[in-house]
């Protein structure tokens, strides 16, 4: 038994939560040009960043040059306290110059930095886009937070990163990139960067004006899915729409198979079978959607796919962008939404929900112990895309998979004893731990929670941070055998 | 690896289904006396029963000292088979009587024999009572057919019980009762037959009369929950009330258990942690539910006490009883509801749901998966009851749950693909999976559903004995593995 005896050691967590704040700092300037262009106030902006920086400078300062073994204890107060402290400062702007509460300042910020897309703004053409761009920077540095902090940081600090890896990466999938750690980190990092700047440069060419079009892309490339308009992507062409809908794809991918992609290595991507069965998902859902809106309703062929191929693509990436109310939807579309918004994007990408991957994993085992129901001395291996899955994977996954359940339903309960109904109840629950945005009922679709109380808000903020960090790795600091010697 | 190469053979098969049939028929010959003394028609139990008694024997005479071993495979379809079998012939004196559908006359049987509690038939006081007393002793029958099948058919078979027993018994625990198989399971019945008498006795001395006792006894401790009367509970006196709501845990207790008590063998009792955790979900739920109702109503202090009682148990052990309208209390009360269905009784009893072990077992393991992240290489064994839970048993208990929630979500989609709205499609689904009756919604609280169109309720049928035969039994056979020789 590999006890761990050494105390928690704040330094290292400290020094590394101080270079993200300065890391954060940096991208808060980015707000600077707009706010000028636009002539607004800059005193938020820059009050927030100057009070992030100099926090940051002196949390890295003194134990800078720490070259310290850092534990798994100490790894996963890392993961957990970067989110919340970095989400924390990320409310600064929106405190400053906007007259709302620490409570939704907090919820608007974290849940940009869990690319949820949950709001609590209502009027979005009265707030600076300064503070609107910054909004969708947080979005955009979530979901690079999630490749670079498994990928790049923790090997950085001198954790054999892969062990924590499991908890962390979004899903079971392992499959190495590269052997040097952060050398794969840049590249994915560049996969990322450049996927952004592909996005901004087709929205750029329809009917967004240059802000709405940065904006947008840095939101839809982490399957965020704020929007700098109050109509959310209504505001936009069927262009832009589609657009929109391609980039949301591509953000639910691994971005391992974007690389690939981006290299021409076809016979790996052609071999991962994820990657099929999660376009298979999009197209199947696609196809459903549009017969029964061509079925129901009075719209032309063109709109009826283009929605549909939207919102399958918006809810099973977990984005949450919009257009049309699909709450006046027929209740089955709105359950296969659901349905979509429970499976999730593939693991490895910047997507939440528990993961096409998982899921597959889930469903496949399922019919195999009938098999092995059959004849049951029998060695009947799971397998997925020609290999086969270690017992000991499989059986995480399904930990996780119940965890996910049980959290989710602990949180319906909750809920509903604030009032909200039933379908609200398990809608706003699904959209938050799946780090969606909009759920069913009264908080959709725009995903606007403002009328929620105060504790509710605290409480979604907690669910959406341990959607976005997998469960675990959240719910192992609350355990008392954590915080033992 | 084992390969059963041996076909499939019909004759023991048919055999035993002879035999449960000609049983049945005895069974159904206890309404007689009932619809004489009201007077009524006997021509649609006699026919009944004559059909009934001569198609079983006829199945059964040819083979009947068949001493063939069966295969597992076999084993599956007597399982299944025996209940669809046995409910199919269980509809006719609903057919023979009432003025109702195939469909409608298979349903009722079915939610009976599943000890389900849905129902079709709206006025209750124009069925004979001779029809009445049939409908209760299915719920009966199906009760003790959980136990006699698990227990003494499929050893009398030659079939090597307890393999089968796995997929059969509801819950994990295999905990032994007596070593000699036939002998448990004439205990286990003896109990089951004395508690009934019990409850008839304890309901006699109240309001009901002989025909309400005798039938309200049938389908409580059965855990079914049909009654005798549209108001269903809410006919009869506070007294009959808590007498139903004892009776209903007794129901939901795992036999093993009760017969343990009855022997005063209480040092086992007190060991068997399962027991006292499900009567403290009891306890816990009838306290927040008559705070709430305390809280939010009028009614005096005894009737809230009361109304919790009996619906956290009326729930909690899947019965479906109702007397109040729950639909009209708060919300959250609802949803507390709501997870006592999830919940469901004890494993062993002849409750349906998931089971209070099963949910012990998935939480308490969630919570070993955070200890064992602290520490990956330190075995952290998962206990119960002061025993160890082999990787076995909780590989096959978290594969149960999986399935379990995919099966439900499955026909989530498509009851909502039907119209029925989010609520109702989430209720009735987990009302007739976990075999309670009521849902949330338009078919309830009195678990009517005789509005649904035929394809749905065929559906629900289906659902039901699934639930009833925990998946994987009924399962099996859909998969081309099983057919091939």
């Amino acid at each position: 038994m590999a006890l761990i005896n050494k105390k928690i050691s704040f330094r290292p967590i400290i020094t590394v939560i101080g270079f993200l704040l300065m890391m954060e700092a940096v991208f808060m300037a980015g707000g600077i040009p707009f706010a000028i262009y636009y002539g607004e106030d800059l005193w938020a902006l820059i009050m927030s960043l100057f009070i992030t920086f100099f926090t940051g400078f002196f949390c890295w300062l003194p134990h800078r040059r720490l070259n310290e073994d850092i534990s798994r204890r100490e790894g996963f107060l890392i993961v957990t306290l970067s989110w919340v402290v970095v989400s924390f400062f990320g409310m600064l702007p929106y405190l400053f110059a906007l007259d709302i509460s620490v409570t939704d300042a907090f919820f608007e910020s974290i849940s940009g930095f869990t690319t949820t897309g949950a709001s609590i703004l209502t009027r979005l053409e009265s707030v600076p886009k300064g503070i609107l761009f910054w909004r969708s920077m947080t979005q955009w540095m979530g979901g690079m937070g999630i490749i670079m902090l498994t990928l790049a940081i923790l090997p950085m600090l001198g954790i054999a990163g892969f062990q924590l890896f499991a908890a962390e990466f979004p899903g079971p999938n392992k499959s190495k990139l590269h052997p040097k750690i952060t050398v794969t980190a840049k590249r994915l990092w560049g996969v990322y960067l450049f996927f952004s700047f592909l996005c901004f440069a087709f929205l750029y060419m329809g009917d967004m004006n240059l802000f709405q079009a940065v904006c947008h892309s840095l939101t839809t490339i982490s399957t965020g899915g704020f929007s700098t308009e109050t109509a959310n992507i209504a505001a936009f062409s069927p262009y832009s729409q589609y657009v929109i809908t391609v980039f949301m794809i591509i953000g639910g991918t691994n971005f391992t198979i974007i690389y690939f992609l981006a290299k021409r290595m076809f016979k790996k991507v052609l071999d991962y079978h994820e990657f099929w069965i999660y376009l298979g998902i999009i197209a199947a859902a696609t196809l459903i959607i549009a017969l029964g809106l061509a079925y129901h309703s009075q719209t032309g062929t063109e709109e009826c796919f283009r929605q549909s191929f939207f919102y399958a693509t918006s809810m099973l990436t977990t984005t949450g962008f919009v257009t049309v109310d699909y709450m006046t939807w027929h209740v089955y579309l709105i359950m296969a939404l659901f349905c979509l918004m429970l499976i999730g994007g593939m693991a490895g990408s910047t997507s939440g929900g528990i993961k096409v991957i998982r899921q597959c994993l889930l469903i496949k085992n399922s019919y195999l112990e009938l098999k092995r129901l059959i004849h049951p001395n029998a060695v009947v291996p799971l397998t997925f895309s020609k290999k086969i899955i270690e017992n000991n994977v499989l059986y995480k996954v399904m930990a996780f998979f119940i965890l996910y359940t049980i959290v989710s339903f602990f949180f319906i309960l909750i809920l509903s004893f604030m009032g909200l109904d039933f379908q609200n109840s398990i809608g706003t629950v699904i959209a938050t731990i799946g780090n969606i945005g909009p759920g069913l009922g009264n908080f959709d679709p725009a995903g606007n929670f403002s009328a929620l109380p105060d504790f509710g808000k605290w409480l979604l903020a907690f669910l959406m941070l341990l959607g976005r960090l997998e469960l675990f790795t959240v719910l192992v600091l609350f355990t008392p055998k954590f915080w033992k010697s």
